[in-house]
């Protein structure tokens, strides 16, 4: 099911050929200093990169951005894309540029460094549980008092209240549902309890409901997708509704993914989409199929991984420099070289990957480099300090990974 | 195969019981003041931490580094463990002072960080390919000059000898062996001709052979390992004996993984071991066996991640703060509860895990904090950027993983 070859229709750009920047020949020192004050504009290129280098295809990127804001702004829904895919607050910032109305973050950690770069309008979608994390929600709220945390237990409601009580301020909260497999409080009565108690509750105020699902984003076929994420996210339109019958104000309704927004956006009752991966996409979406096709294509791949060919044992074998450290490895499928269809890559440890080139379309040779597209987005950007931004050849800027690793 | 009781027999520290400093109750802000500065000793206990942690128990890591010193101090064998499992200055040293003669990088990124803190004795065990790298490489032997990088290309061999001779220095040489299934060049005549080369040019000298087989180090069962080893290893030093014989002098062999240890050092002409996994273990190691029984104990798990509950969405389900963002997801194995036998974790997204509680031990609550065994240390390591050093629950320091990340 999975065409490697029609993944690339679109083509790739020849990462071997040497640029102007090759014959211009800078040293090691000389690009390691352009790196780290980010004065790359008009002096490096592809090749000028120490790989592993995490890349960031700007003209994609830019399409993929403005792609999902127009569906959003046509569908009435508001967009608030979720920041674990990035950690990045230059993304966070063109994504606002471009209409989104804050950032989504998994945790307390990733949300203080956007706020830190002045990013608002954070959503906070895990709950902040036990007495440090509490604090630390006071915290940035007294920074970010847009900003909203999730609960989705009565006892974390009433700690949260009791401190921001303490505290002199309020906090805005939104009720989890569970509506995934994994946290968030049941659907109905049980909801609509938690939104009565916070109702009741001092210096908290309850500002949305959160309903991420996860196990649709991934459902392999459009109609099947669209089926799985009706289903999950009935119970919870049912559960906003059930709120506001009984007189709470319930701001909006958070939902949706990469693989569901087009789903998610013509439910009644969803107002916001909090998708991730569509900025960069990865193969593993790629897979799981579009509304018109085998290939999900509604977004296009801008981030990959560029390596280099460091060991050649033989004529059909060539070892590159990135392994289990500069992909991530969850799912089943693994990265896949843009420019050499039908070369199968394999794991070889942490850091070393084969290529089988018996079936190359051309000559890889020992120093190559060889861009690769990504299994999976998120957990890929998390191995990486830096977001390499090209523009064609040409390195456009460098981005830090500021919230790299904050996942506490 | 994999009993996960008996891998607990040694027992687990009540990570859950209020501990003095909790007691004392710090706040947020000044703990993490406290990690931030290093201040913790005498301060700080487990249950302080922020999660997801990477905590190090330091008597059962003094005991690993103690036991594989004495090993190779009994062989007669050098030890020179690798760091890319621990990619930490603080780690490279004690293993010094315990006897190491130096520490194995996998890349140049990873030696320059070492380097910097004062780690001598470095051997790169990927080749410096292409400018930039070769330009890195002697920058790193002007600093550290006993450094050694490894080769497998007559190419690049000269490239670094011409670039050497251009430098006015000498660099070290390790000739690679491809034992493995990844990169090297093929044991008996190439090597030695790579050997006959390396001898005729100006300023390179060839310091010894690198010979590590990956595919040996996690076959199941001691006796299969062993074989497997020994049929890996015997032409790599029938060729260190062809090199010699043809009077080139070939000072060392290193070779030798966790797995294969006291294999490899009964391996007449293999004169250095360089494992690295020992010092903290992880389950893919617990379960290929040990000499004595089903679960290779020869090393205690020192490593293990610290989450806290988060979500309790049902009473047989708890939700911690760990997921694919801070465990390594590349092996068959998923990280193990260690005070919760007979409880499976199940990865659910980036930064979710979910535990089935119905067999638990004991009752698990909002909050409460769970220490897990890692899947794969290395890969684990290389997402977290602090160490916790543990004395029992007191946390002893905090030590930086300053190559985390450093692939390049």
């Amino acid at each position: 099911m999975y065409s490697r070859r029609s993944l690339l229709l679109a083509g790739a750009a020849p990462a071997v050929l040497p640029s102007r920047a090759a014959r211009r020949g800078y040293s090691w020192a000389e690009i390691e200093r352009m790196i780290a004050r980010g004065e790359v504009k008009g002096k490096l290129t592809r090749d000028d990169l120490p790989t592993p280098a995490l890349l960031l295809d700007l003209d994609a990127f830019e399409r993929n951005i403005a792609r999902m804001a127009e569906h959003a702004s046509k569908c009435g829904r508001r967009l608030r894309p979720h920041a674990k895919t990035h950690k990045c607050p230059e993304i966070a910032r063109a994504l606002m540029r471009a209409g989104a109305v804050g950032a989504c973050t998994a945790k307390i950690s990733e949300a203080e460094v956007l706020a830190e770069h002045g990013i608002s309008g954070l959503l906070v979608t895990s709950a902040p549980v036990g007495r440090h994390r509490i604090e630390r929600a006071l915290r940035l709220a007294r920074k970010a008092p847009d900003t909203v945390f999730c609960v989705d237990d009565a006892g974390n409601a009433r700690q949260l209240s009791e401190a921001a009580r303490q505290g002199r301020l309020t906090l805005n909260l939104a009720i989890e549902l569970l509506v995934g497999q994994r946290s968030g409080i049941a659907c109905g009565r049980p909801a609509l309890e938690l939104a009565q108690l916070i109702e009741s509750l001092p210096n908290v105020r309850l500002a949305g409901l959160q309903a991420y699902s996860g196990p649709s984003s991934h459902v392999v076929g459009f109609e099947a997708r669209r089926k799985h994420s009706i289903e999950a996210m009935t119970p919870a339109v049912e559960t906003r509704r059930l709120i506001e019958k009984s007189g709470i104000e319930c701001g909006w309704l958070s939902g949706g993914s990469t693989g569901t927004y087009n789903i998610d956006s013509e439910i009644d009752g969803v107002s916001e989409l909090q998708p991730g991966s569509y900025i960069f996409m990865d193969i593993d979406y790629n897979i799981i199929g579009g509304r018109d096709g085998e290939l999900y294509r509604d977004f296009e791949n801008s981030l990959t991984v560029l390596a280099t060919v460091y060991s050649k044992p033989s004529r059909d074998v060539a070892i590159v420099d990135a392994g289990l450290k500069s992909f991530a490895t969850d799912r089943k499928v693994g990265p896949a070289p843009k420019d050499l269809p039908g070369v199968p890559y394999m794991w070889m440890g942490d850091e070393h990957g084969k290529l089988e080139l018996a079936r190359a379309p051309r000559e890889v040779k020992l120093g190559d480099r060889i861009e690769f597209l990504v299994p999976h987005c998120d957990p890929t950007v998390n191995l990486y300090d830096e977001l390499y931004c090209l523009r064609g050849d040409n390195v456009e800027a460098v981005w830090r990974i500021a919230a790299r690793g904050r996942n506490q």
